[in-house]
């Protein structure tokens, strides 16, 4: 299973790709999608949005993880996580890819096995379950790799659940 | 000048197209888009930024407003909010249309001459400034009448600062 984690963010999105073969999750790909803050909006968004199309058609994942952001302290900021995600959402529908939706909560729960866990308790454990010879870097990459494992962990689960349904 | 106002949502988006000729604006086109409540998010954003870019295509608008949110009570509606505003403003983008965004308190500021009117002020004023038989309805189309409305009793005064800036 190939699983593409996107952690959405306007200024900074970030992108993990984990193939999960023989029991043996790896990174195939990882990185951020930047758009200039001085760029008007909806130039950034249209950028981001062709940067995602771009990344889908080039690694073409089974599925794909958005993060599901709930809450945000700043509402600025909670809109342009929404639009952003928006972009990563439709991208994938476009591509008629399947996306499926964590909480940062139920990531860090699955990955740290603590659903408080630390930016760097998380770091940590993604670098551990990918056999990674450094900390994955910037803290965008470490959350979206942390978003494709979290599915990786969940899916077995989910289809025997849907099996147990039918 | 033929503007497009988008009151952006994901269950309910309004639009209204204003065309203002020789200082007499009058409403060319409005109504509201939906999308089913049940079907997944990412195939809702999908059909609702398929309806835009078939309605800017349609309609060739010199401007789109988009309304601008900065706060939302409610955080889950922050989200979808966010979401659908991404997909007015990436349509906008594609086409290579210009894009305004006014708040909400700018809108009923320049439309009833007050930023905390009322839904039903609102909804009086641009049925008197557009000489329309009837209240506009539902309120989704008439905030989206608004925000073209706002923008042509703006345009005049944002060119002349922009020429004075020269």
């Amino acid at each position: 299973m190939f699983v593409l984690g996107i952690d959405p963010g306007l200024s900074r999105c970030g992108y993990g790709a984990v193939r999960r073969e023989r029991g043996v999750s790896s990174a195939i790909s990882a990185g951020v999608i930047t758009t200039p803050p001085g760029d008007p909006l909806p130039r950034r968004l249209s950028a981001l949005l062709a940067e995602l199309r771009r990344l889908l058609a080039e690694l073409a994942p089974d599925v794909v993880v958005v993060e599901r952001v709930l809450f945000q302290a700043n509402a600025r900021t909670a809109m342009s996580v929404g639009q952003a995600s928006g972009m990563a959402l439709v991208a994938a529908a476009e591509m008629g890819c399947p996306v499926v939706q964590y909480s940062p909560n139920e990531v860090k729960q699955s990955v740290a096995g603590y659903g408080a866990a630390t930016k760097e308790q998380v770091q940590r454990m993604v670098q551990s379950l990918l056999s990674l010879p450094e900390r994955p870097r910037p803290p965008d990459t470490a959350d979206a790799l942390a978003l494709a494992l979290c599915h990786l962990a969940a899916a077995p689960l989910l289809q025997r659940a849907a099996e147990a349904q039918r």
